[in-house]
C-alpha cells in the first residue's frame, strides 16, 4: 500500500484537518499522480456536510485535480513518468455499458465510481485530490496542456467540464442568446465558454456588485434579478438558461425568461426540490433539463479546447492550512472564483 | 348581432344551465359554423370553476366543435357553405410575431385567443363550442374529412393535437419507448399516435383494471404505477414519457423511468407546482418538457393524418343535459375515453 497524506473530515461535525491514510498500490492499469493543485468545489461541502446524502467517512474531498505522473503500471499505455496529468470527478465506471462505450461514464448505467465520498468496485473506500498523490485506472486520467498555468487548469476538472457539457450537447451557440444564473466556479467558466462558442451572453445575478466582474469575463450584458424593471426586460428573450445555483431559487420567474422552446439547464444542485408550475414549461414548449459534468473523452476535449483558446478559470491560490476559512468564503461567494489549493503546503 | 343558444356556467359557483347569447355577425373574413358535435375536455371542467385563473363569466366551455358552414364572409377563400369545419382551442393570434409566423399560434407573443374564457382582440369574450353556432376567422378553422365519424373527431381538435403535437416536435417514432402516462382523453389519443408512429408504447396507469383497454387501444405494455415490483422492472427503460395527467404526481419517481437523455413531456396541467429533484435530471441528462395544443398548420396536419389513417376518438355521445353528471363521471375516470356532447340535444 501507498503511505498518503491528505486532509480529511473525520465526521460531517469537524472540520478538515491533516490525515494519514493508504492508497492502493499502481496496478497493472494505473498512474499515480503527485498532486500539485486540487480546486475547491463547492460540492466539496456539501458532501463533508452530508447534505445531499450519508458519506462515506473519513472524507478526503477534492476532484479538480492536476499534477505530475510519478509512477505507471506495466499496462499503461497513454502516460510515462513527468506527463501532467488531471483526474476529474470520475475515477472508474462499469467500461462496457451502452453509456460508458458512448463516453458517457458520468451516466455509466453500474453507477460510476467517484473520486471520493464513494467505494470503488473493489468495495474500497475512494479519497479525492486534498492529498499529496492519488493512484487512478489510466482510462479516467486526463492529459493537461504544459501552455496553461497549471494551478488555473484544476477547476476545469469540474467546473470547466460541467459547463463545457451542456453547452455542447444543446448546440448553444452564434445566434443564441444564453444567460448565465449565477456567477461563482461554475457560472464563470459557463460565460468564458458560452462567449468562446459565439453565444450572446447575459449574467443574471442577485448581486449588482459583480457587474463589472461579468463583463470583464467576457458577457455581454448583466441583469440584476432583484430588480423587476431589469427582469421585465429580458422577459421571453434567452434560447438557453445556464442555470450555476445550488440555493433554492424562484425556477418560474426564470422560465419567463426563456424563448419558445427555450430550455433552463441545471447543473447545480439545491437541496430542496423545484418548484415547477406546469404552465411555465407549457407556455412556450419550455424545458428544464439537468446536466453532470461530462464523461472522459469530452473532458479531453474541453481541456484541449482550453489549450487551444487559452481558457482557464480565474483562481484564488490558498494554503490547504486555510481550507475551512475558505469554506466560509465560498459560502458568502467572497471568491473570484474558484480556491485551489496549493499543495506544496500540505 | 347573432342570437345564439349554448349552455353556459354564470359564476364557478353554478351549474352548466342553458344561456342565450350573441356571437359577432360574419365579417368578411369570418366563417360561421353550425356545431353538430362538441367533445367535454377536463379543462372545461377546470376553467369553469376557477382552477387555473380567474375566469370571464358567464363562460360558455368546449374547444373540440365540428359542424358544417352556415355562412362565409366575403373574403373568406377556403370554406365554402356545406363544408365540414372544426374549431379548436384558438380562435384568434396576432398572426405577425415569429411565432404565428412559423404557424405556432398557440405561442403567439402578443398572447392567443382562446375559444372561450378569454376576450378577443376587440374586447369582447369569447365562448366556446356547448353551442348552436360559433363564428371564427377562417384562419383558424379546420377542414374535416368526411371520411371519419364526425362526433369522434371532435376530441381531435384539443385531445388529438395536444398528444400529436409533443410526439411530432420530439421525433418520436420506431427505435423509441414511450411511456403515455394516464389513460384518459389524452393519453387514449397518446397510445394511438405513438402505435402510428411505430413506438413501442406502455402505459402507466394506476389502475389494473384499464390494462385490457390499453391493449385494445394498440398499446404493447401495461404498468401499474402503484406495484413497486412492476415499477422496478422499468426504471431506465423509456425514451419518452408522455405526461397527460393533470392530478398532482411523484415527477422524481416518473423521472427514473427514463433512460439517459429521456425527457418527460407535460401535457396536462396540475394546478400545483411540480416537485423535481435537481437530481432526478442531472442523474441521466434528463428533462422535463411541456407542449401546449399545437398551431393550426400542425392541427390540420393532424387531422389529415388521422383520416388517412382511419384514427378518431373513443368517444361516449351524450345529451348536453347531462352534461354536469358527466362531469362527475369524468372526474372519477369513468369515460372511455372523451365524451362529445350531440348538439342537435340542445
Amino acid at each position: 500500500m501507498i503511505q498518503s497524506k491528505g486532509y480529511a473530515a473525520q465526521t460531517p461535525e469537524t472540520d478538515l484537518a491533516v490525515w494519514d491514510f493508504e492508497r492502493r498500490e499502481v496496478g497493472a492499469h494505473d498512474v499515480q499522480i503527485e498532486i500539485l493543485f486540487c480546486g475547491v468545489c463547492h460540492s466539496d461541502l456539501h458532501q463533508i456536510k452530508n447534505e445531499w446524502f450519508p458519506g462515506v467517512f473519513p472524507m478526503v474531498p477534492g476532484h479538480e485535480i492536476v499534477g505530475k505522473v510519478i509512477k505507471v503500471g506495466n499496462h499503461v499505455k497513454n502516460f510515462k513518468l513527468g506527463d501532467l496529468a488531471g483526474v476529474g470527478c470520475l475515477v472508474d465506471s462499469c467500461q462496457v455499458c451502452e453509456n460508458c462505450k458512448e463516453g458517457l461514464e458520468q451516466y455509466c448505467l453500474d453507477g460510476n465510481t467517484q473520486t471520493y465520498n464513494n467505494k470503488g468496485r473493489d468495495g474500497v473506500p475512494t479519497y479525492g485530490g486534498y492529498a499529496n498523490n492519488i493512484v487512478v485506472r489510466e482510462e479516467f486520467v486526463l492529459h493537461i496542456s504544459d501552455k496553461l498555468p497549471l494551478a488555473a487548469t484544476a477547476p476545469l476538472l469540474c467546473a470547466g467540464i460541467t459547463t463545457y457539457s451542456p453547452l455542447k450537447h444543446w448546440k448553444v451557440g452564434k445566434g443564441h442568446k444564453l444567460a448565465v444564473l449565477g456567477l461563482g466556479g461554475l457560472g464563470h467558466m459557463g460565460v468564458k465558454f458560452g462567449v468562446a462558442f459565439g453565444a450572446e451572453v447575459t449574467v443574471l445575478s442577485t448581486s449588482p456588485s459583480k457587474e463589472a466582474a461579468a463583463k470583464e469575463l467576457g458577457a455581454h450584458h448583466f441583469v440584476v434579478t432583484s430588480d423587476p424593471e431589469q427582469v421585465k426586460e429580458v422577459i421571453g428573450t434567452f434560447d438557453f438558461i445556464l442555470d450555476t445555483v445550488s440555493a433554492p431559487h424562484d425556477m418560474n420567474m426564470y422560465l419567463s425568461l426563456l424563448k419558445t422552446n427555450g430550455i433552463h439547464i441545471c447543473v447545480g444542485v439545491p437541496t430542496e426540490a423545484m418548484s415547477v408550475q406546469a404552465f411555465s414549461l407549457l407556455g412556450g414548449r419550455k424545458s428544464v433539463a439537468g446536466s453532470n459534468i461530462g464523461g472522459l473523452p469530452e473532458t479531453q476535449e474541453m481541456l484541449d479546447f482550453c489549450a487551444a483558446h487559452q481558457i482557464v478559470s480565474d483562481i484564488e491560490l490558498i494554503d490547504i492550512k486555510d481550507i475551512t476559512a475558505s469554506y466560509e468564503r465560498m459560502i458568502k461567494g467572497d471568491v473570484r472564483y474558484r480556491f485551489v489549493i496549493d499543495m506544496a503546503t500540505l
